[in-house]
Formats: structure tokens, sequence, C-alpha cells
């Protein structure tokens, strides 16, 4: 890890929003919003010297073990400029979390808080970030109050599947996995197009719990939640791989 | 439509290749190239005047009928810088073809050619270029030599599904309908991880027969063409709504 001044302990980013990054109404995905703050994090690995690349290199790689959005309003609509910060909030000897703050136009739209682990590429288990980079305390920056991942832990039992997908060529990122928003792809497939247009969701919280990897079949089962939050649960082989849990409201304007 | 000079005839962008639009081997995906190049003629044609958002005014929408992709080589990998070069090659009373070169570091890496319709939102059939943008022949530039889409005409008959999906929201575009590189996704999803691992795909001709909407089925039927290429058909109901023909060759080197 090289040497970091106070600059690079935070990273700052922007985009344009395609074309394939909207859906029906205009609007930037969630997952194309998520693409954003994955693509954001591994610039500012890089620049820290802690990237994907330089991980391979050692047989290991980063994945993300959880994630939550806060999203706080309409997302932007096409070929808006959406800016994104970012900055480590907290490490522990296998995790480190980290922040993003996604404005356009000045307001902040989104609110986002991940959770990280390295994972040998061979075994596919983690490995302490504490002994990859011993020096990776320093660069965690005092907490900025976004409120932050919390690991889901609700068991869906014996209900129906909502969605089956087999995973193939287009599912599977660069990590030879399942891509982490093709899970939070899925999880909002369940819920449906009238869902999604009719309804503003504030809040996300995705939890990673098992690798999924090509040719599997997932099956996702769904459930309302005493606190009228929906939760989704990926399966495969009969054991929880993916958990969400999606809040929303109904929209003011559904015309858009 | 504006007036336009020859400076706004031809558009050139530049897009670098994020964490999400590479697979397995780190190298940018042919859909996400093909997300480039969509994006990159919808900012052209805002510029000229004849935007989706301008269209969409009027009741009317741009959608793709046809393309065909020419890859050079290995497409470029994660954090290149990737330049497209844009011009219209052609015009009839109801379609036109605009041509595309891709670059990274000053080689080109692909030469793509499209064809497009505007459609009436509502009876979704094409409608007369002419009389939309009387002015659309000015905007033609002199012919690339780019190798030009052509209409797919192959019926591969009772051949046996390879891969059915039921569309569902992710699927869905600012069109209201499966984005065309889902087409093409799925396509490439017939042949396979173990196929993308170790070919080169050279070439790819599309051809967008019909619309598919929101919860449709769709099947998926390959074959072997004559000339080695393979053939890929989607059906709804039945009825033929996309083709596409791959051409590949063996990748020399197959580690990545």
């Amino acid at each position: 890890m090289k040497s970091n001044t106070s600059m690079e302990k935070t990273f700052d980013t922007n985009y344009r929003v395609m074309y394939n990054q909207v859906d029906t109404g205009a609007r930037l995905t969630i997952a194309a919003l998520g693409d954003y703050i994955l693509d954001t994090a591994g610039m500012h690995a890089t620049i820290l010297g802690i990237s994907m690349q330089h991980l391979a290199s050692m047989g290991m790689t980063w994945v993300m073990s959880g994630l939550k959005f806060r999203i706080l309003g309409d997302l932007p609509i096409i070929n808006s400029h959406v800016s994104i910060h970012t900055q480590v909030s907290s490490c522990t000897k296998i995790s480190s979390k980290r922040d993003f703050v996604v404005s356009c136009d000045g307001q902040t739209v989104t609110e986002a808080s991940t959770e990280w682990l390295i994972i040998n590429t061979t075994t596919r288990r983690p490995v302490f970030l504490s002994e990859v980079f011993p020096q990776l305390g320093e660069i965690v920056m005092p907490d900025t109050g976004i409120p932050k991942y919390r690991h889901l832990r609700f068991d869906l039992g014996d209900t129906d599947e909502s969605l089956t997908h087999k995973t193939a060529y287009t599912d599977i990122d660069i990590n030879a996995h399942l891509y982490s928003m093709r899970y939070l792809q899925l999880a909002l497939n369940t819920l449906g197009m009238e869902y999604m247009r009719t309804m503003q969701v504030e809040e996300i919280d995705a939890t990673f719990i098992s690798e999924v990897l090509h040719g599997q079949q997932v099956g996702l089962h769904t459930a309302s939640l005493d606190d009228g939050a929906t939760a989704v649960e990926m399966r495969h082989d009969g054991k929880p791989v993916f958990r969400a849990r999606i809040m929303a409201r109904p929209r003011e304007n559904q015309a858009g």
C-alpha cells in the first residue's frame, strides 16, 4: 500500500446517466447506481494501492458482503451528471466499511454504506485484512453519520419461490461469480414492474451470504415484514445465499 | 431539427470501461460495447435536435432494427478509455443507418453498423422518417466503408429451445420494451461461458424483428450455419422476434 496523504483518503468521481442505466421512467435504476458505487470503490482502491488487480496477483480479491442504500427521492434522469464521494469509515480484522454520498445538482440523492471482505480466490474463504494491508487503519476517516449496513438475519421458511433463475454468462463478473448487482436486480424483479412504477424505494439493505457460480439455479422467496418492508431471500440448493430488505412508499406522482 | 454545421454531422465521445462492464476475462463485454454505441447515438441525436426526448413529445421514439459488430481483436480491459466516432451513413423514407468506429489507444477495436426506425409509441408501427425530419438527408455523411448490417432471414424450424426467459423489470428499457442489448445478452448466454472464454467473437449480426414486452416469455433456438457461424433465433408465442448470427474463432491465448 502506498503512503497516503489526507487527499487520498477520500475520493470523488462522477458519471453521466447513460441510456441503458435508466428504467421506463427515464430515471437511473438502483442497480446502475450500484454499478457506479462499485466502480468508484474500485478506482479509490487503485489509488490507495489496494486494487483488485493488485490483490489478484496475490491470489485474492475484494468481495462485497453487505450494502445499504438510503434513497432520498427520485433518482436522476437520463443524461444527468451524478457525483460520488467515498471514504472508508471503519475496519476490523476481516472487514472494512466504505461509505458513499451520491449527489446530483448539488443535492444528495442517495447515501450508501457497504461492507467488504478479501477472499482467497482458490479457497474462496475470507482472509485477515490486517495481514494483507496492515496500514488499512490509517486511511479510515471519521464517521460520516451515514446509516450503516446491517446484516439481515430473517428466515423466510417454506414460502413459495416467486422467481427462479439459472445464472448465465452475462450474470458473471470479473470475480467469476454472480455479480452483486445481479442479486439485487433479481430481488427487484420479484417485486415486479408495477411495484417499481408506483412505489418509491427509500431503503434497501442487502446481505451477500454466499457466492453463486455460473450455471447454478437460484430461487427467490419474498415476504412482508412487520415494519412494512419486503424481505427477499435468494437460495441455492435450499440454502440462503442472499437476503434483501426493501422499504418503499407510494409515489406521489405515478406518471413517471 | 436544428440547422447543422459540418461539425455536427459527426460526433465523438469516450467511455472508461467500468467494473460492471467486463466479464471474467476483465475485458469489455460485447453487450457493454453495445450500451456505449446506443448511448453515443442518443447524444448525437440530441445535438442534431432529433433526440428521443423530442420524439417522445410527438408520441414517437427511435428503435434499433439491426446491428452489425465487426470486432477486430481483444476488447479493451477494465479502466481502459474507449473512444467512439459516429455518423449517419444513409437514410431511406423509413430507416436510417448509423456507423460507429470504436477505438482504444489509437487502434480501431470494433466497427459497428446500425439501422434505425422511428415508431409511433401508441401504434408501435414505423412512421416515415422523411415526414418527421425532412432535413435528415442533409446530415448523411459519405460512406465510411464499414461493413453494413444485413437483415437475417434464416429459419431455425423445429429446433429445441436452448434457453427460455420471462422478461422482468430490469430487462425493460426507457421505451417500455426489452432492451436491445438484453436480446443480445440472451443470445450470447445460449453459447455459454466456456464458448465465450475460449472463442473470440469476430462478427455479430442482429435483426430486431418485434418488440418483447414486460412479463412475456421468450425461447431461444440455436443452430450452426453452413459458413461456421452460429445462428440464434428468439421467439415469442412461436414467432421470431430476434435473430443473431455470431461468427467466432478459437482464441490464441485461452488463459484470459
